[in-house]
């Protein structure tokens, strides 16, 4: 399940004319799907979706950028939200972020984090990106708190941060394949910390 | 200040010549601080140290090992030790680590991060790296849990990597700057879990 409302990495100046958007982004998605990311680039989209280079880049001001908006709306991963017991959505949100990058999701947004190392445009993108994800798992870990289910002292965009990071570092490093028993220590860790009780 | 004593990364089966071996990280130090990333290459290593590629290829299986080795020998950055207060020892670490990489020592770094996610090799030296790190990371981690500044049943080398990976996103998303009360938030977090009281 995706989420329902994909909100704009990019804050642009021109209104975005949805159908053209919506062309673009399909045309993306199927080259994607079709040649992998050899195949993929602004102007192999712009040919495809019949529109200009210049639109696109308009629009998504990078490559990077149009290819994180691809791998979102792709994300076959359950938005991070507070159903009434934090620990086990926190479970739920891991496991399937992992299972989807390891089904082979997470070959897309490797390499926008590779390609950022190098090309500023790139890293605009993913900084972008990380930035509101981070908003994103933080606003449930708010809902969480208000329910007193976290601590009224923790900060939960850091919390994100630590969710999320953890997750790259195991996409990064080709280490993915976590049971079940593990994600859940490392949920548990995340709980209950490290000072002795 | 860096660790006194440098594990071996690669597991070879020729023994390595301590001259040899000195003579090729010097010369990779040397082509790195001179011409950068770009100058880097095992064939403008093997001639400055007037060493046979293979005999670089025998102790270092690829570029991204051979960079790693010499990253790790140049960080400054002490190493994880006990000293009998684990918060505080957690924060100087991390506070060291970031501002290593921000003064410019995150550079290589973050390349062969990048490299490691389209190139076998430089992933299996990445993984090679990675994983001795959350080892030696936790065993300072379980030294606090000896003398009961960690919880008992806290899994040392998790909280290794939670805290590297926590300092790797940081590293490739642009956001090392990080003040001292950050820092000690970051700690906090990772001390006392989100459960609340």
């Amino acid at each position: 399940m995706t989420e329902p409302r994909k909100p704009r990495r990019t804050s642009i100046g021109s209104q975005r004319n949805p159908e053209s958007e919506e062309a673009i982004l399909s045309a993306a998605a199927a080259i994607l799907r079709e040649g992998g990311l050899g195949a993929f680039s602004i102007e192999a989209v712009a040919r495809r979706a019949k529109a200009g280079k210049p639109t696109i880049y308009r629009w998504w001001p990078s490559k990077a950028a149009l290819l994180l908006d691809v791998y979102h709306r792709q994300k076959e991963v359950s938005p991070p939200v507070y159903t009434g017991n934090v620990r086990g959505d926190l479970m739920r949100f891991m496991t399937e972020l992992l299972s989807y990058w390891k089904r082979g999701g997470g070959a897309v947004f490797r390499s926008v984090i590779a390609e950022a190392q190098g090309d500023p445009a790139a890293a605009a993108a993913l900084a972008g990106y990380a930035a509101e994800r981070r908003i994103h798992t933080g606003a449930m870990i708010r809902e969480a708190q208000a329910a007193g289910q976290v601590r009224p002292d923790a900060d939960p965009e850091l919390i994100g941060e630590m969710l999320s990071s953890f997750a790259w570092s195991r996409l990064l490093t080709n280490r993915l394949d976590m049971s079940e028993p593990e994600i859940a220590a490392y949920v548990d860790s995340l709980f209950d910390g490290i000072r002795p009780g």
